[in-house]
This record gives C-alpha cells, structure tokens and sequence, in this order.
C-alpha cells in the first residue's frame, strides 16, 4: 500500500522533471538558434550580399555548435543518435549499457541542444523520449553509479529491481513523447506498444498518469505570465491550428481518399529508399569510422560543414524573390505571424522573401507550420511557395537528413522527415492543382502538405498505431483521422515490401536479440519444434556445488542464467541460478565445510539440512544493479572444495518448455512473458537444452532449420530459405 | 500468403458490412422516434394540451415499441442488455454461448432500433459493438447453425478455428465501436485493452484497418447525395463540434484544472452509486424475474410505462416557459440548428420552449448537443437551461437509467450516461458561475458539461485509455485532452473505492470466470503457489486407452481437457487430449482391436506402432465449432474393450507449471496466454493437479488460502480476507 504511494509519488516526479529539462532543453535550443540567425543577419539581406565574411562566419557557428554537440557524445557515445532504437530494446528487455545513465541524460540534452542549433537536419523529439527514459529510470533507483550518489537509506530501495525499472522507464517514455510532441495519449500507446510484454492495467495508468503530469507542468511553465488563464499552445512542439477552410466542413472531399492512400504509398517508398540510404551508410560508418572518437568528432565537422554550404548554396541557386502577400485582412493571426517569419535572403526586407531560404534559414517546426498553413494565393504565380522551391529544398534535405542520421550527434528524425514530408506533399497538392486551375476540386496544399508528412514519417519508422495518435494529438483536428490513418496504413505496407523501418534495422545492425511482436515468418512456413532450435550443450549446477566448480563455469562462459540439475534424482530439473546471485554468493564466500560430505550425489540423506551459511535475500537485492564480477573475484585453492548449497536460493518454478513444442509456442512464450531464457526439458523434466533470445533470431531459426532439414533428409526446398 | 489476403479481405468486408448495418440502424431508429413525435405533435404543442387522449397515445406508443424490443430478446435473451460484457469475456477467452450467432446479430439491432425509439434512455453505442462482433464472427466463419447455411465447400473454413475466430471478433468489435462513435482509433485501443492476452501487431493493424473500412463506408454512405464532396458529419454519433470561443486559445484556464479533478471525482461517486443501486437491481432480477421469460416481458411493459409518466411529469412539474433566443446573428449554424429543435411543450411555438421537455423529447444525442453547445446568454435569466430544470432532468433521468439497464430490451448504457453527465456537469458550470457573476473568470457551462459527461461515464464504465480516445475522437478537438484525462483519470480512481465498473460487476455476478489483467490482490499479499490453489482430483487418461474409460469419463463431467499421463514410464505427463477431439473420436469409432494388447501399462514392447484406424486431423477440425456431444453418442458394450490411441492426437506440449511456482506466475501465465487449463507437475513432470480459470477468482484463491493457511497453522490474520 505504503509502497503504490511512493510510486505514484515518483511517477509524478518524473512527469515534472522531464517536462522541466524539455522546456528548458527547447528554451535554449530556439534561443541559441535566434542568437546565430541574429549574428549572420547582414547573410539574410541584401545590403551585405557580397560579403563572404558572412558565409563563412555562418559556416563557423554552424560547425562550431556542431563540434560542441559531438565533444557530448565524445564524453558519452550511447548519447548519440536518437535513443529510440535503445528505449526500444530496453523496453523489450535487453538492457544495453549505460542507455538509462544520468550521464547520458546529460549529454544527450546538451548535445541536442547544440546539434540542433547547429542547423543540422536534426530534430529534439527523439532524445526527448529517450531522456524521459532516463528521468524516470534515475528517479525511481535513486542512486547513479559516475558521482557515486547512493540514497540506500531512503525510500528509493524498494524499486531496485528490474522489473520495476523497466515499469519506470516505461512511463518515462510516455512522458517523453508527451513532451516532445504534446502527445500525451500517443506518447502511453508509444510504450504500450513497444514494451507490450511486460504491460498491464495498472501500468497503463502510471503511464497515462505520468505522461498528463508532464504536459500539465509544461502548460504551466509556459503560460505562468498569464497566470494559468487560458492556455495558447501549451506544447513544445506544434503543427499549428488547421481550420476547417469552408466552415463545418472537413477541408477534403471523400473521394479525395484514394489519392491520400496514393501519396502514402509513395511516402512509403521514399521511407524506404531513406531507410536503405542509412542502412549502407550506416554499414559503412560502423567499419571505417565508428572504431576512432577522433574520426567520428570529424566526421561531424566535416558533414556540419557540408550542410552549411548546401543550406547555403540552395537559396542562392533559387536566386529569385517573391513579393510578401499584401492583403491580409482576413488572414488569421497565425497566418500573419508566418508571414513576419519569412526570410529576405538576398531579397528587399518587409517587402520581398526567398522561398527556399525561407524554408532552410528558420527553425524546422516553423518551416512545418508554414508549409501545413501558408495559403495558396488561388492564382499560379501568388502562390506562396512554387512547386520548384518545394523541390530544390526537397531533394537535398531529405538527402541531408539521411546522411546526418548516424552521426556522433544527438539527432532525433521525426521532425527532419515530417519537414521534408511536408514538403513533398505540397508538391504533390501542387501538381494536382495544376490539373485542376478552378479552385475548391482538391484540397488546399497545407492538406496534402500533413499527409505528405506522414507518409514519408510513416515510411521511415513504420509504428503502429502510436504513429498515428501521435501525429492526431499534434494535428489536434480529429477531421484527419481517416486520411491519416490510410496514409500511414499505406505507407507501412509500401516500405515493408522493401524494408524495415529505420529502427530496426539500427537495431539489427547491432545485432541485438531483439524480439518482433510476431513470430518470424520463417517459423511461420516451417514446422519447427523448440527441440529443434535450442542449443544442446548446457552448462548445469548441481543442488548442492563444489565451490570451485561455480567459479570455473562463471569464468568460462558469459551465461546469465545457469539451469539446476538434481543428479541425485535421475537428473531433472531443479531450478535455475543467476550469474548475479552465483557470484554475490562467491563473494560474500558462503561456502559450507567440505567435509560434510564426500559427494552430493550418492547422498540422498542429505534432506533438506543446509550445507553452507545463508545470505540474506536482501543482501543479494542490495547490490543492484551491479553485482560483483566474475573477474574481480578470486578464489584460494582451499575454498575449491567447499560445497556451496544453492538450494536456498534457486528459483525452482523457472519456466520451462516441453522439446516437442513448436517454435511458435516458444516464441509466444518468449515474447508474452519477456523472458531472456528458458530450459528445454523432455517428458522426464530432465534437461535437454536451453533457449535465448538469440536462438529465437530469424538468422538463427533459419540456421536451425537447415540443421533440422538435414537431419531428416529433406533437403527439396532449402532454396526457399535464403 | 494466400490465406493472408482472404484474412484482409473478409476484414474489408467486416468493416464494410457493420457500417451498413449501423447505418441502417441509426436511419431506423432516428425515422421512428421522429414519427412518433409527429403522431405525438399535440401533446408537445399547447393547443391540445387539455387532451389526456395525447398522453395516452403517447404512452401506448412507447409500450409498444418496447414491448417489440423485448419481444426479439424473447426470441434471443443473449441479445439483451449492451452485449459489452459478453464482448469483453469473449476477448477475455471465455467462450458464451449464443452470444456471437446471427440470429442474435439481428435480435440486437431490430430490438435496439425499438427500444430506442420506445422512448427508454438507453443507447444503441453498446449494442453496434456487439453486432460488429458479430458480423465479424459470421462472415469469418461462412456457417450458421440457425438456418444451415454452411459454406464449407468454400474459401472460408480456413479460419474455422478458436484463434482466427477470436481475431475476427476483436476487429469487428474494433469496427463497432468505430461505428458507434465515429472513433476509430478508440475503438482498436478498445479491443486492444480487452483482449491483450491475444494480441499482436499484425491483428492492431486488421483491427485499425477494419476501424478505418467502417468509418470510410460510413462517410461514403452518408455523403452519397453530395457525390462524395467534403464530409458534413462523418460519423453516426458526435458531440457537435466544438469551437474556441475567444480564437486560438482555450476554452478553459488552467488553473480550472484541478475543479475539473473535482467534478472527475463527483462523477465517480455518482457513477458508484449508479453501479450499486443496478447491482442489487441486478440481483433482485436474477432472483424474481429473470426465470420466467413472461416475466421479463411484463417487467418490460411496467418499466415503459414507468418511465413514460415520468418523461411527461418532469416537465409538466417544471412547467414554466422560456423565451427562444432572438439575437442570433453571430451565433453559428450549429446553435441556429440546436435552437430549432427546442421542444414547445405546452408553450407558443416558435416563440417559447420548455427547458425540460427539451432535454426529455428529443434524440438523446441533440440532447447532449444542447448541453454542450447552448450559448450561456450572460446574464442570469437569459440561460439557456437554468439550474432548476437540469436538475429536475438529471435526477429522474439517471435513475430511470439505472432501473433500465438490466431489463429485457437490447440496450447501451454510455448514451444515457453522458446525457445525465452532461446535464450534471453543466450544472456545476452554473453553481461556479453564480459564484463569480463576471463572464469569463471560469469557462463556459458547455465545458463543463463535457467534463460531468466524461466524469458519469467514466465513474460507471471505468474503462482506461480507449473511453479517453474515445471520448477525445468524439469531442474532435484535441485542447480537451488534458482535462479529459484529469477528469476520467480521477472518475476511475473515486469510483474504484467503492466498486467495480459496470461491466465487471456484470460479469461477476454471471459467474463468468473472467480473468482481470491483474493478479488478484488477495494473491499479491500472500505467497501461494501453484500447488495450493490446484485442484488435485486430476480425471487422467492413458496415451492408449479402453473406449469405455474415455466414454466414462466424458461423461462423469464436463471438464474440457484431460492430461494424458503415461502409466508405462512412471506417471510422467505425456500430453493434453480436449474434449471435442476425444467426442470425434468416439462418435466416428476409431477403436482398435480390444485384443491386441491385453493391459496397456505392462506394454513396454508397444513401441510406435498404431492401435487403432487414424481419424483425420482434418475431420476433427471440420467440426469446428460444433462437435459431437457425448451425450448424443452411445458406444455398446463390445466397443467398451477396444483400444483407443490417443498418441496421434495428443497434444504433446501443453504449458505446464510447476507446483511450486508462485501464484503471480501462475496468474500471469494463463492470462498473457489466454489459457483455460493448466496442468501442475512435479519436479520429476508427474502430473500432481490442474488448474482452470475458476481456481484464479479471487474467490477461490481467498478460500484456497484458507485451506493453506490451515494446513500450516497459520491463523493470525484470517479476518484480513474477509
């Protein structure tokens, strides 16, 4: 009871504090960002034109700012990229190191910060989720491991323990995406979704809880100068208001639909020809760069440099000038204020605007509202953007944005690709005017702008349902449900005819045992049966264990869950023992004296007579989550033989799975109760062999069905499976 | 792959056909409570108002159509109440009868159609998530037993299994709730949240896609006449739309936030009062009424007539007269629209209204509408709906609602729940107001009206994330998300002090052993292991058994899977044999020859080799979901020695759990799989006990504990479970 209260009470501490670093972390990105605007203004004039002082001091700031974003990942790499992929994993239970480390937060916010003042193609919603992550794991442990602050003797002990942690982060996430996106729903699907194994009821309302708190603080941080009167945006990130353009009505027709759906498709292939792109980049980085800090520093200066000169180099092939729209009687004040944030490269300032430079020379979720909200004049040249600005800001953005991601930066892609989007959907409302030259057949541009957006969002990382809320919640117009729904919808499955999504594959990329809420198709095709795929050669403890022996086998393999096997009873299955446990006991030397018995097997009179001193469970739990290692260690030779009873302390209810149980049954198994291992056993419970995650891979199962194949001598379609 | 797209289209098709079936019913119902307040004009009218013949007519009309609606429950009695408990326990896995048949599809929808119209607050939301279960269980399975259609021949007895059925279900009730609602995304959270233990991401995107084909059918039904142009409403159902009345920013202040809390809070308690006044309703029904169908009927005809008088006393009590508004310039078509339908009862048409009247004779969802659109007119007399006459109609109306629920018509409880919230929260608008004369300090009674609206509803259903989505899909306006969460957020917690959700206490009082997705807290305090809540009477067959054994046993009890367990090697588990597989197999006499062997246990040298003629695996699955009934079969006296070979069919991996595994695991095994029955082994695999469902009630694991405190004299704090 006591203790659901402490973890309401940290839940809605997370909620605060992360919405108080992603306020501040947004305060100080839009502010450096308008500083270096301010500083290369005579850039964006026309009197200074000439002055290539002023390029190259737009260069500077810009790798400068860019540099100092990378030192952060020099301090920390797991702080580079968009931590997505790792909240994904650990949400699916693989605990990567130092992913939920204060010292990552750290980085990771600053980093983003400049990285993003930088003028890289990059967004802050990513890191955002990730950092929430990190708040919610550092509040609930309460203790972090690089300053050595432990508050053991608080409260804080009880959530020690991984299940909890994970619970934390989960919610944490939901904030994160709450306060990136003002997505409070969307941000609870979010980690619904990824972490599905471990969800329940009650988390759910953590997580809802935890994600409400953090929009609550922000809305009341942001509107303090009113007094908490009627709130004005109330989030950090937005798409601005749409309007219904014809009063009531939605601002598309219905047969409109199939052309969304049409847009979505290629959305999905762009999504995918990106995901490609980075795929072999990434490649690439991972054998020539990512081995030396030093080259990985360069690399961002090098590409910072290069993003400079091509933001700079568009607008001027542009090279021509738009007059500002001059009646604006009935525009909305948000319209107006799109208008004062136009940019005169090169151009007459209050009078004139570079349509390209517009887009590049401001911040990404500025160039997004302009995009979804700028009207069309009605005739061809009024209008506000033309078809071949979108295109010259299109093509190399979008080309930046893939070549950027993977960087030593901290880089999120959801805005990158939202604005690229944007900009191909408007392209194509464009062109679907130019068939049609009377007004009010199509939707306006700003439509078509938002489903480009999420098409090519959707193409790119491919999530489910949460996408969708996600975008709806920033939208905030409920009028684009169904269109955005087939968007996405079309999108998904266009990309998935080629590729993964973008996470994924960084994931797979890492090889990490990552487990698919569905059962891969392979296994789906093939009867395999769990005999089949589990690894034979397992490494067991007896009950009752020399200590030597202990130590040998932790020394020899990197396991982390080692099966009990009671040889005094015909060999079935005891039990498992953790490595953590097994080397707590080592350390803490909870040996028994050898001469108590010779040899545990031949001794079924030794009931249930404890051979050695016990440690205290809580002992055990105290230490988390570092336990002792194997390598620091050691052993004297006369503690060899002393025997060390594991019976105490063994799970003796692991779950275990039958070896004629199909593959399918395992990985549900698996994937519904999150485990990371599981002991094979026959119709005897003796132990046949053991499961990991990595056994479960595709790779591996296609692996263990050729070996299957062979042994049975059916080799007549083994081409199917490469 | 092929069965992959029939599985996409019969979803299409499932989308498809609930649309036109919630269309139909929407049109039916709303063309019939419109004549029959044309046939009623008189009495809403001040001319006739003398005629105590109107009043009869009136009540003579509603009888009818309520006693029709019972009629079709006479027909079917699944088809009664809102059909979502029978939904969420089919999601759940437990298996009603009846429940998803065709004939009680069109029981449900002709019936809501009446009961609707007979004038009784109840809603048809509830039963197009039924019918949509339906639909989807019907076509996906192309076979009814109620008029013999079988399509077997056909494409469809792919997905004639528990599985593929039970996905259908949660799309089509995905489709339902889209339907409904006009909530789409609300309504794959709905089925997402209910049937979790199933879930995957390839069924949440059918569901999303099945959603989003209903939707779509809808708009493209409802837009014919404008030949598919821009959507006018879209959706079936819809709170109107609601605007920010000082431009940009939103309708409340943040600092209300917390009086929302309060009203979330109020409308728990209220909705905890609901649910217990039909609890015990509930019960006094099961006792006296609900045996004899006649009964139901009578009951049926006393309640309408009841709720008749009522709906024309309230507002002959009330019986004062307002002025319509005559300033409307700038008020939106919307409200022009709203004011129109203001009911004249006994006043001069055109000119004054009954506020009561208003609010009783007319559709329930304008009647919301009203509440959350009409304009306050400022000053204190010039309201639109004054505080006397809301409370005059939310007090009888909420407990006309709560004697409702439960009788014998086919009917939906969120409709009436929002309407009698929306008037309590509207009320709480004006009590704030009167505290505060000056107009703008606190936000508009229609804000509060949506919040009282959310608050009942979310006090009496309880339901988590989806209501939120739901409720948010249906506002269609995003600036309500935050205070819709605080206040359903704070509705459940209030509520949950008292009791259950409406639902849950439904189903409970069925006896349905429905599994909560948390573990029972009777079993998070106390440490129970498998082996304790077990029930160790294990009824066991022989991997070859005598067909008189297997006959026997079938028919000593009901249970639906038996642990097979071999004799020969020790009593070890050797498999699991269900009940409608052993019935095939008896009825289609796949006996061996009783003297091949003359006791199975002394048979070491049997090998593999077959005793009995092999019963296609197919057979068995064509019988699907009908087998054969022991009761109907009869196997004579030299059958009663013959072999039956049960190792064929066996299945030889059923989930087992050991019987020292904690209850926690135990719990969450059977619910993340969705099992039914569990077999409890030992460490060297014999079977010691099983565990179905029942034994997880909390009931049963209080009672078990009991036993298991007994058993280790441990009586110290009994009166805890009480």
């Amino acid at each position: 009871k006591k203790r659901a209260l402490k973890r309401w009470i940290l839940t809605f501490a997370v909620g605060v504090v992360q919405a108080v670093v992603a306020t501040s972390c947004n305060f100080a990105s839009r502010s450096m960002t308008s500083r270096k605007y301010d500083y290369i203004y005579e850039l964006l004039n026309p009197s200074f034109v000439e002055s290539s002082t002023a390029f190259w001091n737009f260069c500077l700031i810009q790798v400068l700012l860019c540099a100092v974003a990378s030192m952060f990942v020099y301090i920390e790499p797991v702080s580079g990229g968009s931590g997505i992929p790792e909240i994904k994993c650990y949400l699916n239970g693989i605990d990567l190191p130092r992913v939920v480390r204060i010292k990552t937060l750290i980085c990771k916010v600053i980093g983003v910060t400049f990285s993003v003042s930088g003028g890289l193609p990059v967004g802050k919603e990513g890191p955002m989720v990730h950092s929430g992550a990190v708040v919610a794991a550092a509040l609930s442990q309460g203790k972090t491991t690089c300053w050595g602050v432990d508050t053991s003797f608080s409260k804080f002990s009880d959530f020690r323990n991984d299940r909890e942690k994970r619970d934390f982060v989960a919610c944490g996430a939901a904030a994160g995406v709450a306060s990136a996106f003002g997505a409070p729903i969307g941000g609870v699907l979010f980690s619904l979704e990824e972490g599905a194994s471990y969800w329940s009821t009650k988390l759910t309302w953590r997580a809802f809880f935890c994600a409400m708190t953090t929009i609550l603080t922000i809305q009341a941080i942001t509107n303090i100068d009113t007094w908490w009167g009627q709130t004005e945006v109330g989030r950090l990130f937005s798409f601005g208001e749409f309007n219904s353009i014809s009063g009531g009505a939605s601002n598309y027709s219905i047969w409109e639909l199939p052309i969304f759906g049409l847009i979505g498709c290629l959305g999905g292939l762009i999504g995918a020809v990106f995901n490609a792109a980075n795929e072999h980049l990434t490649i690439w980085r991972m054998k020539r760069v990512n081995h030396s800090k030093i080259r990985r520093v360069i690399e961002v200066i090098v590409i910072s440099l290069g993003v400079s000169v091509v933001s700079f180099a568009t607008p001027l092939i542009w090279g021509r000038c738009t007059e500002l729209p001059q009646d604006m009687q009935d525009w909305s004040n948000q319209e107006k204020n799109l208008v004062e944030s136009l940019v005169p490269f090169q151009c007459e300032p209050g009078k004139e605007y570079n349509e390209v430079a517009s887009l590049i020379f401001t911040e990404a979720d500025t160039a997004i509202k302009q995009l979804f909200h700028f009207r069309e004049g009605g005739g061809e040249d009024n209008s506000t953007f033309s078809s071949g600005a979108l295109f010259l800001f299109f093509v190399p953005y979008i080309m930046m944005s893939s070549v950027v991601y993977g960087i030593a930066v901290p880089s999120g892609l959801f805005v990158p690709s939202l604005l690229a989007g944007a900009a191909f959907g408007r392209l194509c409302g464009h062109l679907l005017h130019k068939l049609d030259h009377t007004s009010g057949t199509f939707a306006d541009s700003g439509t078509y702008a938002l489903m480009g957006a999420a098409a090519v969002l959707g193409g790119m990382a491919r999530m489910t349902i949460s996408l969708t809320v996600i975008l709806l919640e920033a939208t905030g117009d409920m009028q684009y449900t169904l269109p955005l729904m087939i968007v996405l919808m079309s999108a998904r499955f266009t990309g998935n005819v080629f590729n993964e999504g973008l996470y994924d594959i960084h994931i797979h990329l890492k090889h990490i045992p990552f487990m698919e809420p569905e059962v891969p198709p392979v296994a789906e095709r093939n009867e395999i049966v769990a005999g089949q795929v589990m690894s034979a050669e397992v490494k067991c403890l007896r009950p009752v264990e020399r200590a030597g022996v202990v130590y040998d086998l932790l020394r020899s393999c990197q396991h982390g869950t080692f099966p009990i096997v009671d040889t005094a009873s015909g060999g079935t299955l005891y039990g498992t023992a953790s490595r953590d446990m097994l080397c707590t006991l080592l350390q803490r030397r909870a040996f028994g004296n050898p001469d108590v018995l010779d040899d545990y097997d031949n001794s079924d009179t030794l009931g249930t007579r404890r051979l050695s001193p016990l440690v205290q469970w809580d002992t055990i739990e105290r230490a988390y989550p570092r336990y002792p290692n194997i390598d620091d260690i050691d052993i004297g030779e006369a503690d060899r033989n002393c025997w060390l009873d594991l019976r105490p302390y063994a799970n003796t209810a692991p779950y275990t799975i039958n070896e004629t149980a199909s593959i399918q049954r395992t990985y549900r198994l698996f994937r519904t109760l999150g485990l990371r291992f599981l002991c094979v056993v026959n119709h005897n419970n003796q132990v046949v062999g053991i499961i990991t995650r990595k056994d479960l891979l595709p790779e591996s199962l296609t692996e263990s069905l050729l070996r299957g194949r062979n042994a049975h001598v059916m080799e007549d379609d083994i081409h199917d499976l490469s």
